[in-house]
């Protein structure tokens, strides 16, 4: 099934009237077909968000001039925008350490046809997950991380995701911190999965820290890696229940199953362009 | 708190380019300022679908002369259109019979300011609920049913609703089966919430169906009233777990908590004017 | 319907061979007949828990003697013990202050009988919910609080408290902290009802809270009051999922649904002493 | 990790006092530590059920002794009784078609160490998903299946079945209905995934069916087979929320997550020898 022949435009601007109008007035003029709008307002900060999916098949405007014809209207409605095309497969990093739950669980959504994304490499600090890889057919690279070589191995990465045209990092399951200049490189590009409901049970250990708690619930958080350790913006979260019956050993089985649907679940609303960051929130289009 | 002063518009008709431009150009020339649109696109049946909320603070035109001016847009493209203002509240009647949890729900919502909504009455084929509609100060009429009565006795429901201008009826655990007079008197108004995950266990007794199934999760389904029974638009669906320890009485004392919220629920976004019907489905602009 | 006669033993106790042995051989001498045994194991304390129900039908044992009957068994075993019969219904008194949705929850539980308990009086802090009171016919006892006469004023509600034999108090959204004499007063035996997924959120305006960190879903605890705010056992905890779309209103809105049931929830599960409570968890015995 | 020594039993026969006690007698007196005990009593059947589960550790009979020793006690109650050993591995063999997401689910598990089961094999009408066998190092055999050679090839599963010492058939989204022959060889042994919420949409195309009546939430299914089509014990079920938005196609690529966890868990319950069969229905002693 090759990918459908549209492009996707991302605004958020200061909210006033005629902007739905104004948009669609230029997919309009170049005969474009909307497929998809959806819009939102922020009455408290007074801003205009929206996602707007049109069909290129009779557009009149190619692909490389859309953005510039755009600025007039962008410059004149103060616009911040970002325009996709679907047609332009993201090109998605795994990183991983040992668990092995969320990488299969994307490489076989990936080869079944369920996620529209190009994986050109697997980025591990432990050897356990090569086999995984190699299965897939998927380059696997070792970077072992120590106090000492971490800023030499991630500008090392940094310069192979370059090399590779990476536009998405996942960290499934990736147990390294994340630092400054990857975040730099790759700003709201990463995607992370925190084993808990955040903003409950940040930092390590969270499955043994609601245990401790009592908590009758557990949850898993996908979420854009900031500079601030588990505080990025939350693109989904999913939770289930759980009970004294459940030992810390089967919080981190069960959760396993969080983990890699409410990742595979932010990643594919990530890939399609249906999320915007604003103020450390998202919108997410769905 | 007064309503806010917006005009709501429900669109359906075949999909072709310029729709929204052409729509939201209509609001914008009279100096209507968007509050949320939202659209959808059925491909299979190539049909467009639209809800546009809009402030009326500086609109240049007054509510009464709005559906007229916009015949010549909706003549164009084929529109069957809804409009709605939100200072119209919309007039609804709860019909009951015995079981007081809908109807403690909805009244409490009422009380709170939850429920933008006038309730001129509450019908009953049974004196049971008098005592809770007195509490709350809404008139009570007993209608008992028998089968010879029936039909002269819905005739009389149909007139005393058309009397008290009631737009909406809400039947919160009415048992009895609406007859086709009324329900063509109130085309797609009548909303009904059904105890199981419809289609599963149509008819009378679901959990008693359910039980002997042996299902692990149990339903209900707010839908609205069609000739044919329980095969109405299904408005909103909610479940809950249950196990083998649970009685047939328990899953009814259970239920109860999924009916009431449900319900609610499917009324909110009735009355909000969120709904849409087309082809014996809804499509719900939450 | 009137309460089966049954007795209920929660026990805890260090796990050792032949503990639900000796416990049953108990019931099994005297006649009884088991209706519900669960027991749970923790292995990381070594500590066994038990809920066992049975039926007085034919028991041999009066009700008054069936505690110091036990006694020898509880020492040979170091168990803690609670014994309850559902003849003697819980008192129950609900504390409130403005908002009404708990309220006339569980008052509508109430009255349609699936609530078995008594409640003899509400406490409020504001005289707002009188008229909810009165129209389900319990007597309502206003004490307004302030910081100076606060301390006076617990004392009296403790005093009236005791005086109308009251064995639970539910803090159905009451606006007030609890002081260390009444919790001291009803240990293990005063649920709040927190509008948070706790650990997330404590303290005031959780909502606003849960809106400024963008998270996708909101939560609502239900727990024991102890002397650390927000801080005592869970007892019951739900969830539900908001989006962008939903400003702090709503999910104050929203949250409501969720407050009411899982404060209903808790409660039944306490009344019907089904909750035990061990190093600041509950082991509920659903 | 080695899995834990001990041994479950599974028992239901007629409700009478003195059952538990009498059991755990058993146990007691040859030394067992009872590690999980739960017991149900269905009183419309008056039927006991119990699931005990004890350590092996200092018991003071050998395991081949063990059933034996126990008839006195089976015949004295007329009870039912199945007898598990943790350290005999189920051996599980999972029929496939072309749908890779249950498979990979399961392997992924199996590699992880979170399913404690042998997978000797792979059956499947299509050659899809050798690859995906040979992957996991698992034997793949390839039956293709006519409506001629239909009874034939299920001669030759059973037989390999059998000659592989297989326990459990996992119908991992496999395509062929089976026949008598092999639900006679493998009673309350075949487990599958039926991707509806049943008893919704039995039969072919449940997304389909789903999708044209507009339902509002889609659910999966894991039940035994038996004779009777969609008809056997349900296991487990779990649900998910859909919209006006969702194609039928995305109802087809949703739904995947719901049956690979459904079937996963129903699963994880059936090879810890948690479920029991009584009356077309299951108690699942979670």
């Amino acid at each position: 099934m090759p990918a459908p022949d549209t492009a996707t435009l991302l605004i958020h601007c200061p909210d006033r009237p005629g902007l739905v109008h104004d948009v669609t007035g230029f997919i309009f003029s170049h005969r474009g077909n909307i497929i998809d709008l959806q819009q939102h307002i922020d009455p408290a900060q007074d801003t205009f968000f929206m996602r707007l999916e049109w069909s290129l098949e009779n557009f009149t405007l190619e692909q490389e001039e859309i953005e510039a014809r755009l600025q007039p209207l962008a410059r004149r409605h103060e616009m911040q925008m970002r325009l996709h095309f679907a047609s332009r497969r993201k090109r998605v990093a795994l990183f991983v350490t040992k668990e092995n739950h969320c990488i299969y669980d994307l490489l076989a959504r990936h080869e079944a046809g369920d996620l529209p994304v190009d994986i050109p490499l697997i980025i591990a600090n432990h050897e356990t997950l090569r086999p995984a890889a190699e299965r897939f057919g998927i380059p696997f690279h070792h970077f072992p991380i120590t106090k000492e070589n971490k800023q030499a191995q991630e500008a090392a990465q940094i310069d192979l995701l370059k090399k590779e045209r990476v536009d998405t990092v996942v960290l499934a399951r990736y147990m390294q911190i994340i630092s400054p200049a990857m975040i730099e490189a790759f700003p709201h590009q990463i995607l992370n999965i925190h084993h808990s409901f955040l903003p409950a049970f940040v930092g390590a250990k969270p499955y043994h820290q609601a245990h401790a708690r009592g908590v009758k619930i557990i949850g898993a958080t996908s979420h854009y890696v900031t500079a601030d350790l588990d505080e990025g913006p939350i693109i989904h979260q999913d939770v289930m229940r759980v009970s004294h019956e459940d030992s810390v050993q089967d919080l981190v089985r069960l959760g396993r199953d969080l983990e890699k649907t409410v990742l595979a679940k932010a990643l594919w609303w990530h890939v399609r362009d249906q999320v915007l960051v604003y103020q450390n929130k998202t919108v997410v289009f769905e």
